[in-house]
């Protein structure tokens, strides 16, 4: 949708946290070896399905725009992804979205049950702050990443506790951009910030990068919204429509179709001026961001 | 029932426990201000609910038996509470214990909602780890507080993962004892660990505090099994017998009830024994054993 003058641009930064995330999180899981089997088949089940692996993507790519290794940046990338796959967990249930399918697979709490997701959830949080404590940089460093990351998990839960007072009413762009900079937006810019202390950032550098990941946040959820107007249900893995049927405040219902697309496009942009200061060294969160927007999946 | 030659021993640091924690938790939580007004009522709630503040007397208490002001472990009492507040809400919910009434008030899901509750589960967790940060305590205290935590959180979880997978199952006294030093004994552990390492405690001195903490985990638990079997709905909050109504494995039903009070016993004795290097300053945590398992409510 945005360049359409060029193919659909690849993201290096996509591909290496899809091949390593499934990896790392097993790994993670099992070295952890809770001893209620039950629960650890539904952790499991939880952190291998086919996630995108947006979050660790721009943990990784924080880090290499600074310079770093993206292997510095693991931990942050295992912990801000295990704190995702919590929130899917528990916004499933019977009691908040109430989904059976998540990417066309049953859902935890339908492939187990209530209890055992619940429980996988708030383990799954916990042991998101674990790994921060598991890796080898200094204390400082992970004081800082404790810090962002809880900050981000209560962000999340306020958001989606807003977004529960909101369905049903009418928001307006500015308090419908607070639900999202919250529900969403939080744990993205996380993301970046992790992966930027992990590399040992400047202030002037996490600034650059926090702008990148908020306009980058924003345009991501204009889109999706857009997506679940024109998308099918087979590509995105939800049923189209399914905003408008539970009455939930949209871009494209507050703008119209074509203006939301434009919002994406003009959040895109910003988001990849923010990297200037950075050089080429960010490249690979630029692509990310035209993938991101451009993307019908 | 431990000591019938004298009378009921008062606990110095379960009074400042109840008398600091809900003023820490409502400052802590105001000065949070999420923008969710019926989440953060929800967890004020939660939080407020006339609580015996075991946990956070145990993080004081262990502070003071290290020579420490009791304030220097105030981050860690307000952390460890706010995980045990969240594992209420989230045991309490319908999918869980389905309980309607704690401590003779309506639980968090009864008084507002299930997402709700279960979002203020979710945050009171987050926040847990958030308050540690914003300590005083140097950055390699917090990262081991982080960790100390985050430890036993994910146990805490496995513990209640286990107790559901035992339902209806009978237990020997080695299965039980491991579902109860997860369930209760962790956070119990990491209560006492947090407010150790907040007063920069030796590795001898945690490992003392920990068989104190061990033990007395354990005897709390046997002893409230004996409270089930003996005590009245209004002394304990909770239905006398539910424990045999739901087909629990209790230390009685195992062990018969005169010996599992001796159990009781026993374990406060090892607790008790287990603080002779730390002398007089251990002495409120002996308090606190005595009125501990010595409560008749």
């Amino acid at each position: 949708m945005m360049t359409p003058e060029k193919s659909l641009p690849e993201s290096t930064l996509l591909q290496a946290a899809q091949s390593r995330m499934p990896v790392v999180l097993q790994d993670f899981l099992r070295q952890q070896n809770p001893s209620a089997s039950r629960l650890s088949e539904a952790m499991l089940y939880a952190v291998t399905n086919g996630g995108k692996r947006v979050r660790p993507a721009l943990a990784y790519g924080a880090a290499q725009a600074l310079g770093a290794k993206a292997e510095v940046a693991e931990p942050a990338a295992l912990a801000v992804e295990l704190i995702h796959c919590y929130s899917l967990v528990h916004d499933d249930l019977p009691c908040m979205d109430d989904d059976d399918l998540r990417r066309g697979k049953p859902t935890t709490h339908k492939a187990f049950d209530e209890a055992t997701a619940l429980l996988a959830g708030d383990t799954l949080q916990a042991l998101a702050f674990l790994s921060l404590h598991e890796s080898t940089l200094d204390a400082s460093r992970i004081r800082q990443q404790v810090a962002v990351l809880s900050r981000a998990a209560v962000d999340m839960a306020v958001g989606q506790a807003l977004d529960i007072e909101a369905e049903g009413k009418q928001l307006d762009l500015v308090a419908l951009e607070h639900v999202h900079r919250h529900k969403t937006g939080a744990l993205i810019r996380a993301s970046v910030a992790m992966g930027a202390i992990a590399a040992g950032a400047t202030a002037a550098q996490l600034a650059a990068l926090d702008v990148y990941a908020d306009k980058l946040g924003l345009a991501f959820q204009v889109h999706d919204d857009v997506l679940d107007v024109i998308g099918d249900t087979a590509k995105i893995g939800k049923r189209a429509g399914s905003d408008i049927a539970r009455e939930k405040s949209t871009y494209p219902a507050l703008l119209g179709l074509e203006a939301a697309q434009g919002l994406a496009v003009k959040l895109h942009d910003e988001a990849i001026a923010a990297l200037e200061p950075l050089g080429a060294a960010a490249d690979p969160l630029r692509e990310l961001a035209d993938f991101l927007v451009d993307r019908d999946h």
